[in-house]
């Protein structure tokens, strides 16, 4: 976080710490409205997640929110209030441009969640890299239950877990367990919720003991590559771990690993 | 269920009915045949799947079975009897016709499961949307015991489970439990078998709960989206959920939950 | 294995092995270094890969390893020695082409893990058609730990778990247990070390006593849909059926079921 883009009030939509290891950390911070992705919220993170991926400081983000919930999806009230075509264009084109600029962040993005994730909130853990949640959180794409089927959110979750198990909540609008969302892959790990800040401490911690630029081609690549048949894919990625093994970090840390000591930047880290 | 198209007699090969909620229930009705999927079934299944895509009343669709068996795959005389490459062109094309109408069908598929289901009746519950089976149940896909790879139930198959679980099926012709077809993502609930039918009717129910418009628009962006990568992805729901909001049970439905009551279409659904 | 093609000599940097099943054995023989894919196994391994596709009496191939690892990745000390783009390209380029070897053999590849599988040698397992691991084994891409994110590794992984289990794998270096390794789909069975040769031989014996030629079509057909759109899909498995349904083999195992008797290929297997 630089001088010129200071930390936010506290009561303003998105809360935005930065460290001085380049651990980022956005909060949505309307815990009373359950914490929904207005257009405001959604043009702030926007505003915040291009202002991280352009600042080569910056080594890790955690997605967290205040209060009892994580996120509940859209602000339905405001969506109510512009009953118009090109109005939820606009608006789904804005969200899922915001969800895109978590997969396009050159850093790891780590989903911190507590309460319920629902709607476009689920969406927004789906998006992320990896994810830690508190016992007795709550999955669901529940925008069935008012007649809108959760498009957007089943983006990310059928790439998160099997097709029936993400069918079944999004025609039910049922809400699964944490543990059950481990289990099908949706997020990495379940805590009791007094351990929630420690264990994404310590994925955080894992993270910034490895080099910044082998992360961002390799981030880069594991998004890329999935995309592709595997020939394909084993054509790109060749060329990407041959770039990477060209970097300074890379040479360090292999000559490193044969001396048996620290690699330099592992002690600067 | 229209007049024109009563419920057929008992001794036919598949059973129809409907119900005033507009719940359709298709049931392979061949018990002592193991419900294969000769070539007259299988014409009788596409005719009704027509029929019921044409349907503007129904809600839902079961695919269930008579007997101890759901169904056990591919009428293995009738192949033998004509060895033409161009009947078993034939014959795989009707077969595979009839299980994409499953995914184009815009209503919810559940299929209810007994017994065994193997070989083309393992791929049926790998190609309905849902699948609820009792405890007991084995699955696989076992035609490489008569000299046949399952290539056709491979489709779904690898789309609903991880590819090794997949492959070693498909290799060895072993079957799995109903837990261990829970635990990979093929099925979506294993129950007693006293309480099959009133787990797919729990389903049912929450499935006619929804908004057919909703559900329909928001099945057909489902599988279209996930052949996509992820922004073509993205793309397409926005357009999907920005067209689903326009819909007057969407703007009911969101106004309902304002005003904190039940939208008038759940009253009425 | 033919006459010409002698086994080689048990210091050779891979023992191969064939009986008169068919049943091929390569051993990766550098227990002291961890069985590192230097450029001179990866050669090995290509040539002994490409002699195996070609013979016609090959039915199932064992991937194995000597010593306490069963692999730790590519070969860091060589790597170092050479650090020059074209030779990082040359490198991977030749892994990758070996990796993709073991996709396109006619016959199932199975590994056979203990110890340690780690980089590319967890690549290795996740890109064999089936796996079998003593428990204790602890699989891991863990490159970023020099340096080094493991992206071509992150190919087949991403393809056999989900993409937050994958990805924190790579971006941590983190270990998984032999048991998490099957749970999430990376590999099928987890024995107790004493039973891991048994365990390989049954599964071993389940594809012998299948035709080959089914085999070879059927996987073949496996990896091709898999990339394609379900249509698409279907259609390549139709075609792909309907020739297996011709074979002698099909054609008999076909009538021998509707005989009630075993298949004269299965007698002579």
């Amino acid at each position: 976080m630089t001088a010129s883009d200071p930390i936010p009030s506290s009561d303003a939509l998105v809360l935005h710490s930065a460290d001085a290891r380049g651990v980022h950390v956005l909060t949505l911070n309307q815990p009373k409205a359950f914490n929904v992705l207005s257009e405001a919220v959604l043009t702030e993170l926007q505003h915040r997640l291009d202002r991280i991926a352009a600042d080569p400081s910056a080594r890790v983000l955690v997605i967290a929110a205040e209060g009892r919930a994580f996120c509940a999806g859209h602000d339905l009230k405001q969506m109510k209030a512009n009953p118009r075509l090109d109005y939820y264009q606009q608006l789904f084109g804005q969200c899922s441009r915001m969800m895109v600029s978590l997969l396009k962040l050159p850093i790891p993005v780590i989903a911190r969640v507590q309460g319920v994730a629902a709607a476009a909130g689920c969406q927004l853990v789906a998006q992320c890299d990896l994810a830690v949640a508190a016992e007795g959180v709550r999955f669901g794409v529940n925008g069935i239950d008012v007649g809108l089927f959760c498009g957007t959110p089943s983006v990310p979750l059928v790439r998160n877990m099997q097709p029936k198990q993400a069918m079944e909540m999004l025609l039910t609008g049922g809400f699964i367990t944490a543990a059950e969302a481990r289990a099908r892959g949706l997020i990495n790990r379940v805590v009791v919720p007094e351990q929630l800040d420690a264990a994404v401490e310590d994925m955080v911690q894992a993270i910034l003991s490895k080099p910044r630029a082998a992360i961002a081609i390799g981030k880069e690549l594991f998004y890329r590559q999935r995309e592709l048949g595997i020939e394909a894919a084993y054509q790109l990625a060749n060329q990407s771990m041959a770039c990477n093994m060209m970097y300074d970090v890379a040479q360090e840390g292999v000559q490193a690993f044969i001396d048996k000591r620290e690699p330099a930047w592992r002690k600067a880290g």
